[in-house]
């Protein structure tokens, strides 16, 4: 089961607001998706997720794949019960993992070897075998494996990459047909690197696969803004009005509000957790370091008017403690407030577009910003 | 306010059940206080600690007086609303840490100059000093400036260590009652080492100061556990029947059931928390670590038949793998667990203290052991 409605269309951009549906509960679009790498979003509960809002999470199948392993996750007949979470999991394929995490990746028509960045055991992944992986981890939204190059690339290399990619969605398509009968949900992923007519060829040869949603992968690799922001507004428009639409990987709430105005309908990120990680905080005034020394008798919480747990019963003067202490507690109450802070913050953007008041809520969020 | 009423005495042990009240709450003895030594139980949330049955928790005053420092804790009116913690808190003396962590330890009988282990800078604690720092804590059980010493220590060292330790009681009472006008708690520390006259003499000259509660320090310090319990066996005998009496950071469940029988009635000791971050996990059958090949595909709990939120929801597997990866989640988890094992253990030893069936007890708890 899978189905994704538009219930709402900004007038002056191409926000809009939608319902995906799936076998484990419905997802209101735009929507970020906390990322679980590991089988864990860092640090916190499940109940905590539901508690700040999350719809759905994002699973990573190199990740798991490698550690704890498949054989492990399938005594629980999926990832899901494995971590206690029992709404939807997308995951992404593991391509773009392997080229940035694992060693001496090396590209042929049938797949993709590797050596593992645990152990150094040598691996191929294939188009049938991700999706094998990520039928296994029972995943609701399983992803095409793509090849994923690097920024800058020459125009011949990013060319021979979407269409691999392009080659090997085929073979996701049919390897997904014949193990899932169709049921769930498979993406495609546009490749196209910094050139648009290749982004233009990348999505008009996934679309005949008629994939339940589409995704723009290789964003947010090392470009300028502007950049990523150019292709997304070049690229989106070419996919099909009626399917969701996914920016993989990106990116900051500035960025998030403006792919959302081009259309974009599905975010992750690693930015709130990893950030908040490193003190980094994120609030509608911008972001705040809260190692800074000037939050040492600072009573207020670290974004006034919000409502996290975080922000509910502890201040800067305490977190900045906890942090410079290297304190657990740190980590962990400051991922909750970013992660509140990135599902609010869509929470909102879609209830703007539902009322039709998305560029009086854009212009707003920047007159906000400090920094 | 500060009182403590014993309501159950075991007829063939010295175990006794008893109410301390305070005035941020009551508290049954006998119990186990989890260690809050940088203002946070490490990992933990104030609510999970409640959850799992806690009703007071112990704060390092050498700890807190170095970092964030009472400045910043005053803007807060103390410790409790700084970590947001509002049942009672016990505070040390910051006595054990300067002599276990501290640099260039130097006592005389002014009181104890010592370099931080965070910065170097030098600092002078007095028996006064102690007291000003855990009163401006608002700690509800303030403890005495003591003399720690090492193990094995010579018998003419330990003599004056515990004479010292005297003298500073009279001096941290006589700050206390101008301090407190004798509102809440003070208690004394009984020294003496390994040596059980100097126990004696320690605890008699104590006790003419009718301090709150008495504490037995300086075990648990290196020595065969055999001498630990020799020491407590002697010392608990001449302290006060009604007062409450406090074993030290100490230790095993074992060792816990054992203090008790010997007439204990609070405990604190980093156990738990800490082995939980070594994937050391406590149970009925014994210690169990999760590291362990052998739990690779394991889909039962920690411990069967516990109901701590660990337990309810997930498997050793799932354990094994966030702390083979070095989830964060893993370390609160497993500390979840291990704080519910050591408080659950003390409400059952209450409650069997309670029905006069301590002693069939403490023998269950060691047929269940298997390790």
């Amino acid at each position: 089961m899978f189905s994704f409605d538009i219930i709402a269309q900004s007038s002056t951009t191409r926000a809009r607001a939608g319902v995906i549906q799936t076998a484990r509960g419905k997802v209101e679009t735009p929507v970020f998706m906390p990322v679980g790498t590991q089988g864990t979003i860092k640090s916190l509960t499940p109940e905590e997720l539901l508690s700040a809002g999350a719809q759905i999470i994002l699973g990573n199948t190199y990740h798991l794949y490698l550690r704890p392993g498949c054989d492990v996750i399938d005594q629980f007949n999926g990832l899901h019960r494995f971590m206690n979470w029992s709404g939807p999991i997308l995951t992404d394929s593991g391509g773009f993992q392997i080229f940035s995490l694992a060693k001496l990746a090396k590209i042929s028509e049938e797949g993709v070897t590797f050596r593992s960045h645990i152990d150094g055991a040598r691996h191929l992944l294939t188009p049938e075998k991700a999706v094998e992986i990520q039928t296994r981890l029972g995943s609701d939204v399983i992803m095409c494996l793509d090849n994923c190059i690097q920024y800058p690339a020459e125009r011949e290399h990013t060319r021979k990459a979407l269409e691999i990619t392009t080659r090997w969605a085929e073979r996701c398509k049919a390897a997904w047909q014949s193990r899932s009968n169709g049921n769930g949900a498979l993406f495609g992923i546009v490749q196209g690197g910094m050139f648009k007519d290749l982004r233009e060829i990348s999505a008009e040869s996934l679309i005949p696969f008629d994939f339940s949603g589409f995704a723009i992968g290789g964003l947010s690799v090392g470009e300028p803004v502007e950049i990523m922001l150019e292709m997304a507004d070049y690229t989106l428009p070419k996919l099909p009005h009626a399917k969701p639409k996914y920016i993989m990987g990106v990116g900051t709430p500035e960025n998030l509000i403006e792919l959302v105005a081009l259309g974009a309908d599905m975010f992750d990120c690693v930015l709130p957790t990893r950030n908040a990680r490193n003190g980094q905080v994120f609030s509608q005034q911008g972001t705040l370091n809260i190692s800074n020394a000037k939050y040492r008798y600072d009573t207020n919480p670290l974004e006034s008017g919000c409502t996290c747990y975080t922000c509910s019963n502890y201040s800067r003067a305490y977190l900045r403690h906890l942090y410079m202490a290297k304190e657990l507690l740190a980590y962990r109450l400051n991922t909750l407030h970013n992660v509140y802070f990135f599902l609010n913050l869509m929470k909102q953007v879609r209830e703007a577009i539902v009322k039709d008041e998305f560029e009086s809520f854009r212009n707003n969020f920047y007159r906000n910003r400090k920094n």
